[in-house]
């Protein structure tokens, strides 16, 4: 064997990307599967089942249930937060800050994690786990209000309460995720043009 | 005992009413704890503590939590169809008749039963009885569609696409439900005030 030739065993690096990407796969595949069947009537074999692969090999990367449905709902969030944060504070004027965010918030929710998130949520969470979700909620909340105070400031948006109009658009764009079908006639960026339209200008002619 | 003594005995028609009260009684507790703890974190043993009653007194008047789930997310969707029914298909504009509608989703869904139909739903019931209350959610999302369609053709309503504008404000106002507490500032009305105004109005100046 020269120097040359490919050792028959991964590289530590490899290995450890590898694992990430197994996991990444277990979390996906329990999401889609919490998605379509609930959390309570999804078992770790129905996971197991969707990837082909053994219930221990499941626990190889995850604890248990919970750990999963924690995994698949932060994944969610921290999405949502990181593209929150990537918008920023400055530059555009409140409402065209408003409008990133919410385009993000549509990308999110038709995502497996971010279906997740709103169609399991933390509920069935032990109360301690469901304490730092809840903090990341509430990080991501404040940048939506923040962005309509500026707004409001800037006279871009009306004077409007942040704090309804914020919890107002959370729930027609979180409920997108009840009905989105990835096989439907419209995606996600259709989705968000008729919402974000609807939104800013309301119904009223 | 004379003719006018009374009977120590009620009357059929008040032993009638008598049960269908405990019923009552009954199906709101269950709504109440469904929503407080969640539907599977909650036995027939907690509906019987909260009515300081024993569970055989609660099987006299339920089968079991299923046929409690789908009494309680019916009579949300029935008051919800009632309550359209009443509000028509004459008189006011389409916008006029889209707002009345709206005002009493957001009494509905501040109720327990209301609040139940959304923090629950269907999801745990079994598929044979979903195929009613989704044949009875379709009637009601029709008459928001009709209402936006007639708005659309009396020129009080904008051409939006009924079908999204409807579900973008069931999101809205369903959304209530989730975080609405009966001791927090605002009431029912005060909320249906805001949330109707920004679905009417938009955001942007």
């Amino acid at each position: 064997m020269t120097a040359t030739d490919p050792s028959p065993w991964k590289k530590p690096a490899d290995r450890k990307r590898d694992r990430a990407l197994k996991r990444d796969a277990v979390l996906r595949a329990a999401a889609q599967a919490f998605n379509e069947n609930g959390f309570h009537k999804t078992s770790l074999d129905d996971v197991a089942e969707r990837l082909n692969v053994t219930k221990p090999t499941i626990y190889y990367y995850v604890k248990n249930k919970d750990q999963i449905l924690f995994e698949c709902v932060r994944i969610g969030l921290d999405r949502l937060e990181e593209a929150s944060a990537e918008i920023g504070t400055t530059g555009a004027t409140g409402l065209g800050r408003l409008v990133a965010l919410w385009r993000v918030y549509v990308q999110i929710v038709t995502d497996d994690f971010g279906r997740c998130l709103i169609l399991v949520g933390e509920d069935p969470l032990p109360s301690e786990t469901r304490k730092e979700l809840r903090a990341l909620k509430a990080r991501i909340d404040l940048r939506f209000r923040s962005a309509m105070a500026d707004g409001i400031r800037d006279g871009s948006i009306r004077p409007i309460d942040p704090k309804m109009a914020s919890f107002a658009a959370a729930g027609a764009l979180s409920w997108i995720a009840r009905w989105y079908d990835p096989r439907g006639p419209l995606g996600p960026e259709e989705l968000a043009n008729v919402f974000i339209d609807l939104l800013v200008r309301g119904v009223a002619r």
